[in-house]
């Protein structure tokens, strides 16, 4: 048997083990946006390089950076003839809470028809720990693997990576590699195997509107005093027109174009709005007139309104007549735009229509750029043979709506191509309530994962 | 000495004593619109009771509502041949939270240069405590009155009074009076005695706003589902013109216009906007075109947003596309506008600019009507006569721009007028942070609502 056979029997007779371990990583509540949750990224970081020691890397460490910490790991022994593969996952989660609407404990997870119900079970635990399965798969079922492998796990993608390009930029040698694996993205389906060629960037502002210095009886000051909430409605809803542009100006400008044929290929994908309603229960598909859903979230930019805050927000009645209003407001991003200018065009633009009875600030909270693969790349095509050995079914291209900063500073800085394999489902429902991740997809993931390392050995 | 002249003897040597029970009263937390408070708004209840026993009523009770009690006391021996006074006030106050921007806890008074910082000092602790204290002085100080004398203190007026209107129709004889005196209003400056002649009625709603039926993530459906927040900030855009009119149809059309004479006499009291910037610390005044910043607060309906809440409002960065948005808005009417069609008009009118995209429900959480005083009535001519030898000086006569419901019940159901005698200063900051009441202004209040009850006797 080849090391991989022997990877792919060890993987199937050890599916129950790795189920439970996975659990065992979803139990930590490493919310990296939360700073009294800062315990926990870090028991994150220490419960995988433990597992990956146990796999059999030679090396595994955390590693500081200017925020949590990466754990990374090295298996070098397949020797300087062989490829390198650098795997990257991120072990933090977003926010949960029951009141968001969840039906059990976000981080205690519990299976249901074969479904892991938790916070982090789709994004990006499970599809990240994929990896590690991989790892010991190879060197405890079949002592070494065709490749090279490099481990690393960040511990603030739900927070834009803000120290991430300035690690791997410190560390160029210690991430060197032929190419980069991640795995943070959805299939439309579980029998149709997806490969991302696309993300967006993001740029994610936040809006402070302010009037008077403290809240106002909204009897003995409303309507000669502005009213921020009223404001900030007021400034929100210049942002788009009618057909749902976005009137910023400029904010268009860099927007790579689509070829005709590019639009042709993206029909086969595209979402159809009955379906869309059927999912989310909304009454009517929205969004920019003379695109296709598929277009809009994958390949035009957005602006979004993330969060509003004003007054009072309890049960029942407050006269008060707010002193400030917050929005939070980001914008996912297309090839080529940059994410510093289009925060500088947003913020100029609030402060042309801010009316005059208020003052506002606009803040960059957190940026990434965007990018684009190329499908005819051999390392690409490594990765369609792989799906087709291992999911019995060749892969469809897709635009990605999210952002994953790190892809394009992984391009920039490593000068290799940087391969989105994802094994989530598009309907895992990540960052909202209930998020789930089906073990089939998780073990599926494992088999191809296996197989793909030897592919790209070749 | 007149019984008028041994009670302010009596309260002029009680001074002490009064502020010292008046801080008591004030620690009670009597929140009426959190429910986890009913405990403290009861005790504020039981504490005026016991107060008003001490000083020699010959009934005080605690009195059931749909809601939180009332606080009922009378002393009628002055005889079925004089007249009888009804008092009115409210014992419960406004949220209030350190995190609101206090600089000291709101329910731990504490006096600085002469003034109580606490909530509740000035509305309406402070000012109905003042009644008591009235009570007091004339039973202890000379041992009886010169009138027959009613309280009701209220424990639901922060809740738009929701069981009041039930509890005066079904006790019309207990409250019987010939007339009502209210002290919840405010003067412009300490030196220049105010009465109020018109109260703006109110109309409170909820928005909310639906599209999807649980939180999303941004990038994967960002763009092609329509973002509640987004379209609740498109509706509430609606609702102003760009001269601040508001929008809805129908809104203005019950107004009653106020006559060029009463128009030139508001001149009188208008609001200079360098005062109203320097006080409020706005930079620039705001409002409706064609009218004094006076006549928008006193004789022009508004429409406020009083809170705004939707997806993530918390430090730093999440991608969330939120599930709901939701406003509290709410209107102040000016005679004769009535509330719940002002509801019903504002409920239409945002059905009918709603986005397709999105669900919106419209909801009533209270109302209340507006009304106003005729200030040649002779009740209102002891009014100014109890200013000129208490205070010093005639009274001005204001309109309020805040609402106090139960006034325009008082007039329908026991047909008599109400006289607002307000003994609170516009700059107290009610149902803000830092709200605040100065002694000064609650010992002279005493002594000028000791002299009325012997100028209405006449």
């Amino acid at each position: 048997m080849s090391s991989t056979d022997l990877a792919r029997a060890y993987a199937n007779s050890h599916a129950e083990q790795f189920r439970e371990q996975l659990l065992d990583l979803i139990r930590i509540p490493s919310v990296s946006t939360e700073p009294q949750r800062a315990g926990d990224v870090r028991r994150a970081a220490e419960y995988l390089k433990a597992d990956l020691l146990a796999a059999g890397v030679e090396r595994a460490e955390i590693l500081p950076t200017g925020g949590h910490p990466v754990v990374y790991a090295e298996w070098l022994k397949a020797g300087p003839n062989s490829k390198t593969v650098l795997i990257y996952g991120h072990y933090d989660v977003q926010p949960a809470e029951m009141a968001d609407g969840w039906t059990s404990d976000p981080f205690v997870p519990v299976i249901r028809d074969n479904v892991i119900y938790a916070r982090g079970a789709s994004d990006d635990k499970g599809q990240a720990f994929i990896h590690a399965k991989v790892v010991e798969s190879y060197l405890k079922g079949a002592g070494s693997a065709p490749v090279n492998i490099k481990v690393l796990y960040e511990g603030e993608e739900e927070i834009a990576s803000v120290n991430l390009k300035a690690f791997i930029e410190a560390n160029l040698d210690l991430l060197k590699a032929d190419v980069v694996v991640i795995s943070d993205t959805g299939m439309i389906d579980p029998d149709q195997p997806a490969v991302c060629v696309g993300v967006r960037g993001l740029t994610y502002m936040q809006i402070d509107v302010q009037a008077a210095n403290i809240d106002l009886h909204s009897g003995q000051f409303g309507g000669i005093v502005h009213n921020p909430a009223l404001a900030l409605a007021q400034i929100i809803a210049r942002f788009h027109d009618e057909d749902n542009h976005v009137t910023v100006p400029g904010f268009y400008d860099d927007v790579v174009m689509l070829t005709p044929t590019e639009r042709e290929a993206l029909k086969a994908t595209d979402i159809p709005a009955e379906r869309l309603k059927a999912e989310t229960g909304i009454p009517e598909a929205w969004g920019e007139a003379g695109y296709t859903l598929r277009e809009r979230i994958g390949t035009r930019p957005t602006l979004e309104i993330n969060g509003l805050l004003s007054g009072w927000t309890g049960e029942g009645s407050k006269t008060v007549l707010p002193a400030k209003a917050m929005a939070k407001v980001s914008c996912r991003l297309v090839a080529n735009q940059d994410p510093q200018k289009i925060y500088e065009l947003v913020r100029d633009f609030v402060a042309e229509v801010a009316p005059a009875g208020v003052r506002v600030k606009v803040s960059l909270l957190s940026s990434g750029e965007a990018a684009s693969m190329d499908i005819n790349d051999p390392a690409m095509r490594a990765v369609a043979r792989a799906y087709e050995r291992g999911w019995g079914k060749a892969p469809i291209y897709l635009r990605e709506g999210g952002s994953i900063p790190v892809v394009a500073d992984f391009r920039k800085l490593l000068g290799v191509p940087v391969l989105l394999m994802g094994y989530g489902l598009n309907t895992d429902g990540p960052h909202g309530p209930d998020e789930h991740y089906s073990l089939a997809m998780f073990h599926r993931g494992i088999d191809t994962a296996i197989i793909f390392l030897e592919e790209i050995s070749r």
